[in-house]
């Protein structure tokens, strides 16, 4: 595991990462690929959503599930890292206000996610003028372009730093 | 790690687990404490959300969040272990559907977690008599009683079956 952790390569502070004047209403983003490993799925699970379905393949397969599937929530998080790793290339990181989401099909041991985002809205700050709230829809797709999970997000934006005198 | 893991008691399968007719719009319910460690908040961060207010002390002093915080995914995935562990305690587990959630404080390493929720709204399925849908609003609350997570999911209940004749 330890490998994997450092092979996370957060793309927030390089040149290509984006602020606010870099954004529009419409602009697409699409990340790199993510493994769900089975042993990682069922460690999350038994950390922090201990069910049948996500713990145990056995038992999974006699649940409404009808399988091992990985938590909401580990889905989740491994869209943040595709997000985090090139997937939404925010200048000064991302910084979540709000979610809303769903899962429409189970993510499955052995699936290989990406996620496709959109922009959707950018609201400035009427208080403190170098920001703004930018909504974001993105959309976790397995291999077979099965959507498991649609979040629509709210996210602070910075504008670029002014160049010091 | 692994004797806090085994620690887990879901309770979803025990006497005390609810059914659809034990439920109201109105019903209350609290769960245990889960105690947030800056090692693991660390650890979480490192694999999927790495950026510097969630992982290095010292770096996030000097960003938007004025010192480490939990993910916010983090935060989430503690809020299900709490409602899991007898904070939600629903036969056959919690169906998480879709969820809206926001963070309106930050989750900050050694804090003491706790989830209070509510039922919303209870809507039979018309196509399948045997379950609804239930809206519940759960508040992650620190020991000081700030709201950390707002979350407000939809969940999958099922009636109590018929004792098989």
């Amino acid at each position: 595991m330890r490998g994997e952790v450092s092979s996370v390569n957060p793309v927030s502070d390089s040149p290509q990462a984006l602020y606010l004047e870099d954004l529009h209403v419409g602009q697409h983003f699409n990340s790199g690929q993510y493994h769900m490993e089975a042993e990682r799925m069922k460690a999350f699970a038994a950390e922090f959503d201990p069910q049948p379905f996500h713990v145990d393949e056995a038992a999974a397969e006699h649940t409404i599930l009808r399988g091992l599937a990985a938590s909401g929530w580990h889905t989740a998080a491994a869209t943040m890292r595709l997000l985090m790793t090139g997937g939404l290339p925010i200048a000064g990181g991302l910084i979540g206000l709000s979610a809303e989401m769903a899962w429409p099909q189970p993510t499955r041991p052995g699936d290989t996610l990406r996620v496709e985002s959109e922009i959707l809205e950018i609201v400035p700050s009427r208080s403190k003028p170098d920001r703004a709230v930018v909504t974001v829809r993105c959309i976790t797709l397995n291999q077979k372009g099965e959507k498991v999970q649609v979040m629509t997000t709210k996210i602070m934006v910075f504008r670029r730093p002014s160049p010091t005198p």
